[in-house]
């Protein structure tokens, strides 16, 4: 039995528990908002990963992707990320490889951690016809069914699909005024199957299918948006929403099929839009955790749209995103290396803190306010400690010592608490 | 006569005729607006600056601080950082000097830029106060103005001046329950003063005074807020809103002698208090240009508060902040260092685009619309032209070259792009 399927018994699980009690709350409210819907916990039958609840009440989690594409490939690095994204406190990773090793990556990774891992399995199904030496446009909607029931086999603990592009959604993409059409690999790749051999999406037409699979391994559903906007220009538009829709009424179904179910969200937004985004998904999609990638503030930024998703994450999260993807500093420009993996790490779990102050999540405040007082008394040590990333900071200071342990550099004997503490 | 003067006789002068073009706003509305004190054009007599205007309806403008500390002085490196801010795009610069050479420092300054430079005069008169073999605290009053005299001869466009501090609001602080007290370096050292010589602050007692020097060289005052919140817990509490309305007097006495003013603003302050600061200030201020140190939005991210601090001033700029001080990523631990300063200033530009996006800034919205465009089309060069720090973004790509021009090796054959325009 899901997840899900349990809570709506009433029947507390292990992993019910184990998230009540790493995020202080009653055992009886997560199983309420499992059962609900507003809670997720993305943890494959087949694979034992540390349970992680994302949703509601709950501190906001991140993940990071990693992963190959055609043009670089190298097993080794994304061991090095894998660790790298633990070490800075990744709640999950995806991978996101289109190389032609990606199976060899996907068991790397499954051997070596044991945070929940999410595929976008049509990228598989993809670089399969790719290796039969057909155009992915001529993959077999058969064998896209096939990558996801081996991957929910093998333990994939959430998958997004693009459930939400059908022929109706193509139709009001081709009479926007969008510039940058779709940006998501996994939307475009579905539309352009749909297009090339003139059918439904068969996510979307055989859904029922899909959720039989999910509900036989537990593998929650991350609905992908697939007509995500690619630029602050399209932000917000009819292909956005009615995707959007589209995704809600398949959240419904989802549930009542007993299957763990998140929605996916934009994208670049302009930073006054981003809270109505977060509202109108929680409404249309019943409540179900949103998955938000960015929002992207500005496109203009490329080199730092760590800086970019962070800001929009952040105001996100506040407003009611429960699961943050990170954005490296290559994004839009390459694959990224592990230091801007770390980076985009970084900037992510800044973002889900700054939220869950927002939020008055109780250890994040405690926290905080250790922080504060940690600096007010010139212990470094424990500033290091609560810091984010305690070594950079570290490195930061000592690269400039003072004789003097009760200041920095910075403000030298004009430090404003030396000041008050002489004087006062 | 100063610039506001001017304005009130309906007489537009060169300086407002250079704003209006570069903002592309009409020259009427802006004479208006620095009439009214909700534009500055911070422009000392003096100095041959380029006009730079600051305020209602404008887009937003950033400061980089630099300059030395007692523990850390090298001109030649704050050279260095002065070329960088420029180069990356500060609309102004603060020497924040307290070094034994700190007017060698403010030569350099003066002599290799014509953006405006500001400064906090009180540390002059401290540095003075230490090579008189004197404490900080024992400096002289009557210096203080001769200083505040004296760089105004020079040609200071602005200067911070914590003129809300006051007996009342010392006494408010002392019955809060901060962690954190004070951690404004000039508000510190004029409380310290205070208490020291149990005086009321001379800044505060004769602000006329301050006012006649200031109106002399049209030097414009920026109201510092010496009881800003140093970390979350503090944020928005009494001694803050306290000393605001303090300045919002000070405002109206300002203008009524013909002062340009603008307002200075917190400081630590959790990210859903940042819209509410911004509102309050510009009542309470009579819709003074704000001029605003981060928000830094977390405690815990040393070594990343460039970043606490574009998520913070991208919201509040977005809600009115006219004026962003970068926070480099040293901040709290070292005096930054050239790359450090590059990189705050990047950041802060950042967070001013995302604001102006926000404001639906024609020119800024035409920039993203390009940016968009070029990404689009695969249109590199032109990409890296209209980036914030093209060079950078250029570096990553560059770093990871694909034999296709119209990919990178982020996505490689699964360019989202890529396949839409080959298959829609």
């Amino acid at each position: 039995m899901t997840q899900i399927k349990q809570a709506k018994n009433h029947s507390i699980t292990p992993e019910m528990e184990f998230v009540a009690k790493t995020e202080d709350i009653s055992k009886e409210k997560i199983c309420q908002y499992v059962a609900e819907g507003k809670i997720v916990i993305p943890k494959n039958k087949n694979r034992n990963t540390k349970p992680t609840g994302i949703g509601k009440d709950l501190t906001t989690k991140i993940n990071a992707n990693i992963g190959s594409s055609t043009e670089i490939e190298d097993i080794s690095e994304e061991k090095e990320k894998l660790e790298l994204l633990v070490e800075y406190g990744a709640d999950a990773v995806m991978d996101l490889s289109t190389g032609p090793h990606l199976k060899e990556i996907r068991e790397m990774i499954i051997n070596n951690t044991d945070i929940p891992l999410g595929t976008v399995p049509i990228y598989e199904a993809g670089v399969d016809a790719l290796e039969n030496q057909k155009a992915i446009v001529d993959m077999d909607s058969d064998a896209l069914f096939k990558t996801i029931t081996n991957q929910a086999k093998e333990g994939i603990d959430f998958i997004t699909v693009h459930c939400g592009i059908n022929k109706d959604s193509i139709e009001s993409l081709k009479n926007s005024d969008r510039i940058m059409g779709i940006v998501s690999r996994g939307g475009a790749l579905t539309t352009a199957w749909m297009m090339h051999n003139n059918a439904e999406n068969p996510l979307y037409a055989e859904f029922d299918y899909l959720l039989e699979i999910c509900q036989e391994h537990d593998v929650t559903l991350s609905l992908g948006d697939g007509l995500r906007p690619g630029c602050i220009h399209d932000a917000t538009d009819i292909p956005q929403i009615q995707e959007l829709t589209t995704l809600g009424k398949l959240v419904k179904r989802a549930r009542e099929n007993n299957v763990q179910v998140m929605v996916e969200g934009p994208g670049h937004v302009p930073i006054n839009q981003v809270k109505a985004n977060m509202q109108i998904q929680k409404t249309i999609c019943y409540g179900a955790p949103f998955y938000v990638l960015g929002p992207l503030v500005t496109d203009r930024a490329p080199g730092y749209d760590h800086i970019t998703s962070a800001i929009g994450g952040s105001i996100a999260a506040s407003y009611g995103a429960d699961f943050l993807c990170y954005v490296t500093p290559a994004e839009h420009l390459s694959i990224p290396n592990a230091q801007q993996v770390k980076e985009g790490v970084i900037a992510s779990k800044i973002a889900a803190e700054v939220a869950d102050i927002a939020k008055e999540i109780p250890s994040t405040l405690k926290k905080e306010r250790e922080m504060a007082e940690a600096r007010h008394n010139f212990d470094w040590d424990c500033q290091f400690k609560l810091a984010i990333d305690g070594k950079t900071a570290k490195e930061i200071y000592d690269n400039n010592p003072t004789e003097d342990d009760e200041m920095c550099t910075m403000c030298g004997e004009f430090c404003a608490l030396k000041m008050v503490k002489d004087n006062l």
